[in-house]
């Protein structure tokens, strides 16, 4: 199944408008090609919602927010609801600073997203933006671990049944639920959290998984989840060959997408649902 | 001659100014490190007409147009003109949404531009704005092939006269075009399609080889064009012995200008003229 | 010395926020992240000065200022000093444009820094600003020398004195000094100036190193410095190993950084005092 979900990526070869950071946003866009998409960015309130008319599906990543582009992202996110496009979203830094929360919390309002995709400090501050009392409960931890599993996946649902996204939670163990049904991923190794930018180049790849995908959401979304980390696993093997760095294991990640196939992923992937 | 031209650029390292989008601005830099010639990016209105005066050559790039920058290129470009530097237009998108079409259409009037960069559908839309019927025509198609181009050389002739600018429009073949001559190079690899920003990177290669070569506009671009698509292959060369993917293939992308020699570009250069 | 300062970067992960270019940003974040430390980029004046109260670090980088961010600089850089936390300058292209020379002397006026980076150029139209005539006298020349290194020291020293910063002088010889004591370093390759942003790289890693050894300034600044060089030594030799370009170059120098060990460090690093 995961592997017709990328087959059907790179027959479609989804355009993804990201209004994202510029951080990252060439790693971004190389991802983009690299797993069968195709990225347009486009940050301008005049420029942006004609742009994501165009496309299959929009990214809105929060990690270098200022006024000019917040109103992009609200006007753009409502054109993409009417236009029936995947969103997702990518709180970067939620909870760090009043205008990421704020903005956060107004995003969540005026746009419907399809998946909202954080480490867990971040969701927990979406949760507690829908005013959910659990996800700042001292019980649900600050690191997902096999231990807090279960609780972390409930939380997700709920988080899932407020808001009417996928949420993903990613972390040494990677969390995909919507309301009713959740996927567990353990793949992914250390050295992804030495490369910046892996969370944004994830949100773009769920985008485009999702949007071949459009009947299977959720499937796609942990599809996506899977093949990052299974690649983060291919570029570490590659890696230990030739005694390279982050630098290079940034470039190997990448590449690793640039060649995954259906056979690869299905093999790769671990994945269960709860 | 074009091995003289890039000799040029190695000994005079031209510095180029650009105003470019955040997506592919690093590798625009990098790859005019690699090629010979040394880059400064300068964005803001009252920054940008004075940094230009400093430089040899300026690139005008629209891949992540706003309202501050588009005032600053306009200001900044006609700065360019006044000093005779070369000025470069990719205008990335236009077509796609109409700020990007109009901002191309604004930049035509208030500027005299040296170059113009784009795909075909690109072009096309620089056409219409100069009232060009032809480019909307059904038959100049949305590739260029070896049945269309006869025609697209002459629709690239036509627009080089009414815009005063060297016509470059990029794809499978490649062609850079004045009133009365016409470059066709057949030079690169379709994974260069699977990178983001070898258009960018390309348009600010043609600025420092201009700016090496004034006397030889025409002859400069179209040594840029032959010079990148040449890498292209280069790279792909280097990467199969590896097994690499895309990622690694952007780097070999401008590795390969950093060790391009006159000689072996006057080796590898596929060109002919019309 | 330079060893275990080295390893209390690594023990104490400072978390640095840059407002910073947008051409290097990348690079900047990824060095960060392979020395030991952990980035932030945050650059809006309703975002930047809260998101620094949870830094142990701030760099500012002029690289390609707007008045937003210049805004921004000021009033992050102001509460950087409230909270006292080291605030490295970077005064990318002061002396190039009026609007960069104005905005460094601004930043001298109204932010207290603990280490300005330049080249020579830079730092001389910093002393400028500073009414230092010496910075801007035929003696002081346009590269760092064998010749002029006395003289050259000297003026690093007396400008400190009057920053009160830790002035850090780049070239083919690195030179740090504050008010009584100088290092002279001579680490590097001259393939570093075909990489764009291994200045601002640099300025980013300096931050680290002082987060981390807040009582050390003036000799983690050093050792910042002899490693971004000592790491161009080691990313050369393994280059020439696979006969890579300057692309490859760039992504060994930030892998050098994440494997370099105190160990190495302080058998690599050419350094004496002055």
């Amino acid at each position: 199944m995961f592997g017709g979900i990328l087959n059907n990526v790179h027959e479609k070869t989804p355009l993804v408008h990201c209004i994202t950071n510029y951080v990252t946003v060439n790693d971004v866009a190389n991802v983009l090609l690299a797993c069968g998409g195709s990225p347009i960015m486009a940050d301008d309130e005049d420029d942006a919602p004609e742009i994501t008319a165009i496309c299959d599906a929009l990214v809105i990543n929060i990690g270098t927010l200022n006024k000019r582009t917040i109103a992009s992202m609200l006007k753009t996110g409502e054109r993409a609801n009417e236009l029936s496009h995947p969103v997702v979203l990518d709180p970067v830094g939620a909870g760090a600073s009043s205008l990421r929360t704020e903005t956060t919390f107004k995003l969540l309002q005026e746009v419907k997203f399809s998946v909202i995709r954080g480490n867990i400090s971040e969701i927990k501050t979406v949760a507690k933006g829908k005013g959910t009392t659990r996800g700042v409960d001292a019980d649900v931890s600050d690191a997902i671990s096999e231990e807090n599993l279960n609780e972390t996946v409930s939380f997700a649902k709920e988080l899932s049944a407020e808001t009417g996204a996928v949420i993903v939670i990613t972390g040494a163990i990677d969390i995909v639920a919507d309301t009713h049904k959740a996927y567990v991923i353990r793949n992914g190794h250390p050295l992804m959290a030495k490369v910046s930018g892996t969370g944004c180049m994830l949100a773009a790849v769920i985008a485009a998984y999702w949007a071949a995908n459009p009947d299977w959401g959720l499937e796609a979304t942990a599809a996506a989840v899977g093949a990052m980390g299974y690649c983060g696993e291919l570029a570490y093997d590659r890696l230990v060959k030739n005694n390279g760095g982050t630098s290079t294991y940034r470039s190997y990640l990448i590449d690793a997408f640039s060649k995954l196939d259906a056979q690869s992923l299905e093999g790769g992937i671990k994945i269960e649902s709860r």
